[in-house]
């Protein structure tokens, strides 16, 4: 019953859109129509017309941009039981939004029928049949959103074949059953969507599944494995709630894994850089954890592990990380000996020989920082420095001599951070500085930047972006180590640093100065 | 075939605290078992002993925790190849962990066989029959994880049921099968369970999954329609890679949708909480979009869905929010309802009126502090202490008239850090007090005691168990918000406090604050 062929049908920009927290501009939505038509999508939904300003403007925009495969659609509602569908103005919005394809939602569950729309059971076939037909007439591909259907097959299977009845009869192209609410496990899916593909033999039937259960991807898989030829879903699963099934998951499962053709193997490679754009995107931290394209998705730390990935690759990994666009990682933990220190300089472009003294000196530098607490997984700018002071590609750009940090209770209740900073530059001369800020880091930050800032103008374009703290054994309580972790870019790059004390100012102080000197040996093309 | 009952096996300590970024103190460990005790998990693996000898130390500290209902396990693996199952050490920690249960995992793919074990198929097939006989032997039960299982089945079905058989043979009593790569599909995973449920009628069947293709909870339900009876996996998913199953969705999705018996329905009620203090103590942030018990999971925005949950709970709902201890929530803004407030009040032995004053004094302060960054999630004590502050049930202890915090660099390179402390006591007496410590909050700490222990020596009692810092939108990097959360305890309670400040050093202090002022709150019995 598996297709040999699934289509795409992207809603990123109507139901992920609608996700807290994601947020696209005017720009970002032409960018995800880009990226998505770049993957191979089939089908993009620019969201609705009827009720958001937003959307009928996108469509303007696409429509001069010579999508290379994709296909826009309007969504909207069936028309409302007050109008004719000719006066409809929803229906008119997404006439205007002039998209060769035109999607809308039809309630398929009598409970919606008598308490959301309230109508009669046969109005809501007519409406369902006249909105078809008039967007048919119109010159119109219509795509029908059952909604609800699996919650409307469960409490009355017969009415809920006859919407879809009634939407094939006045000719719909394809038939979308939807999970609306994400209440469904996938071996009802599939039963279910079984029974309309034997129901409806001709007809494409599409899934369009919410993850409320945990099982978007599952039951996307679910219905294609029963026949379902067309799947809805969102980039990195963002909608409403806990989401709708993620795309990113569902392609490579369904093309890796079932041997369903959906995009070509070349497209396919895009799918990680896919996801992290369209994170960018719309505002969302890429979740590490995330199958396939997440950073974690092929890491391996413990040393067992990442020995026996070398030995043969496909002893712990599912699939070869290359073909979406992802890698293995080998990550440098307190598990991990030197097989891995010498991948991970290999990554740097620095190359370490397994029986140099420099490779043990890195080593037992490394091993000697990790039982400090210091862990170089998230901070790879900090392990790079420490292997290139290790072989001499390193200068002092400057000598701290001295720095001290001031909190105080300020009269109204909001505290005053205060630091100064004394170093010398290498041509003798001596800085001292002072500078305030949100907090007593921020104020070290500050102070450190006024401090050299005129010396190496580079570190004006340095901005950090991130900052998180780490209690290590927190039963020392108030005395126990800290670890900190810097995020810092430029233009060009990011790169991560740590540092590790006891006191957590010092140890903001150690993650801060490896992002300086590390940029500082960057803008020299790491030679001192 | 799907089963009446289902046990769970929890895996957080083990493979979930291998998860990347996850990290439990030993006493966040202690916590972690209590929790999935309250909870009702069935067992709990606490670790390797044989690799890891904080585990070994957990095991002991467990031995005198009087546990209601979960039984503790631990985890190793066969024989080593060189050793016979008496001498090798693995198995030797195993038994010093003196658990009722142990289980091990063994090797059932012809590729990891002869690829990472190197010995022949009879060898290994030995090794299992030879570990599992002489752990029954020595008085545990033996449970066996059976490695890569779907990937040795596809591989070579007549070997992987080899292997099981010679568990089963030995005298296994669960026999759980692993998709160790998490690359199998919920179809596959049913079929070959199914298979292995009919070739070994009496054997209990255990399923344990990872989320490499984005299914490990709907792998995990496949299993279980099958006909397995025992599923391992981790609060919130931790793991490494994309993670495990996550217990926090299989659990809710078992018993409110198969109709699988796992928890009492009163347990079930505890699991949004559960997810959250592990994420807490784990020192991850809570991921919001997570079935049943995030934030957003029943989060409704846009007019037209909030209004429809409004006239019909069903509509846009999947299960009552209140079945696991979320709640549904209309607006992105308002936060804490009445009713969670007035539960947690009476949770404290505070009777709070629904509509008396001091009621919505407590609802705006907490919304108030919360849209500020505040969490009492896991800061019971700061919320008490703030309802019994708006029912006037708490006078003034002392007035702080100012404090100074100092950090410099030392000579050697360890930085120095001292506090000084002003503050009035109720006669009208002053005291001013200075404190050096580990680190700026600790001699913040210091100072506060000196101050205020002559006048109220019962702080002298009071130990500060748990430092944990989280940093809030850390995108505004150094100059972010933080939030601190602190667990003190004297000789017979535990209690936590929070403190919110874009400054850490004062985010620290009022934590601080309020652990003190709830200590001698609770010592006159909360009368002021």
């Amino acid at each position: 019953m598996v297709p040999k062929r699934v289509e795409l049908y992207d809603v990123t920009l109507r139901d992920g859109a609608q996700g807290p927290r994601v947020k696209f501009s005017a720009e970002d939505q032409v960018r995800v129509v880009r990226a998505l038509d770049d993957f191979g999508v089939h089908y993009i939904e620019g969201g609705q017309p009827g009720s958001n300003p937003k959307a009928a403007d996108l469509f303007a925009r696409v429509r001069d941009m010579n999508l290379k495969h994709a296909v826009m659609a309007a969504f909207g509602s069936t028309r409302h039981p007050n109008f004719t569908a000719e006066d409809d103005p929803n229906i008119k919005a997404l006439l205007e939004a002039q998209t060769p394809v035109v999607t809308i939602f039809a309630k398929t569950s009598l409970l919606h029928v008598s308490k959301v729309l309230r109508v009669s059971r046969d109005e809501n076939l007519r409406i369902i049949e006249e909105s078809v037909a008039y967007l048919k007439a119109q010159g119109r591909r219509v795509f029908v959103d059952a909604e609800h259907f699996f919650d409307a097959y469960k409490e009355d299977s017969t009415y809920a074949l006859a919407t879809l009845e009634a939407a094939w009869g006045a000719g719909a192209e394809v038939l979308i059953l939807c999970d609306t609410n994400g209440g469904c496990l996938p071996f009802e899916i599939h039963d279910m969507t079984l029974h309309v593909v034997q129901r409806f033999p001709d007809a494409p039937i599409g899934i369009h599944a919410h993850n409320d259960s945990g099982c978007a991807v599952a039951n996307s898989l679910a219905a294609v494995q029963a026949g379902a030829v067309h799947v809805q879903g969102t980039i990195n699963g963002y909608g409403e709630r806990t989401g709708n099934a993620n795309l990113v998951t569902i392609v490579p499962d369904l093309q890796l894994k079932m041997g369903v053709d959906v995009v070509t193997p070349e497209q396919l490679t895009r799918l990680t850089h896919l996801s992290h754009l369209v994170a960018e995107l719309a505002n969302m931290t890429p979740r590490e954890s995330d199958p396939y394209v997440g950073r974690d998705a092929f890491t391996h730390k413990g040393g067992m592990h990442a020995d026996a990935v070398k030995k043969h690759k496909a002893t712990y990994e599912h699939i070869d990380p290359a073909l979406v666009g992802n890698r293995t990682h080998i990550s440098v933990s307190e598990m991990s000996g030197r097989s891995s220190v010498l991948q991970k300089a290999a990554e740097f472009g620095i190359e370490l020989d397994r029986d140099a003294p420099e490779t043990r000196i890195v080593l037992e530098r490394v091993k000697e920082l990790e039982s400090q607490g210091y862990e170089f997984e998230a901070a790879d700018a900090s392990l790079e420095l420490l292997m290139r002071k290790a072989r001499g590609e390193y200068r002092p750009f400057f000598t701290l001599l001295g720095y001290r940090v001031t909190v105080e209770s300020g009269r109204n209740g909001e505290p005053l951070s205060e630091a100064t900073v004394k170093l010398q530059l290498p041509d003798g001369s001596l800085m001292h500085t002072v500078a305030e800020g949100h907090g007593p880091v921020d104020a070290l930050n500050a102070a450190l930047r006024k401090a050299l800032e005129n010396t190496y103008p580079e570190l004006i374009e340095v901005k950090l972006d991130d900052y998180k703290v780490r209690i290590l054994d927190a039963q020392a309580a108030t005395a126990a180590k800290t670890r900190v972790l810097i995020e810092s870019s430029d233009n060009s790059d990011t790169w991560d640093t740590v540092g590790v004390s006891d006191n957590i100012i010092d140890a903001s102080y150690l993650a801060l100065l490896d992002s300086i000197e590390y940029k500082l040996l960057k803008s020299r093309g790491f030679k001192a």
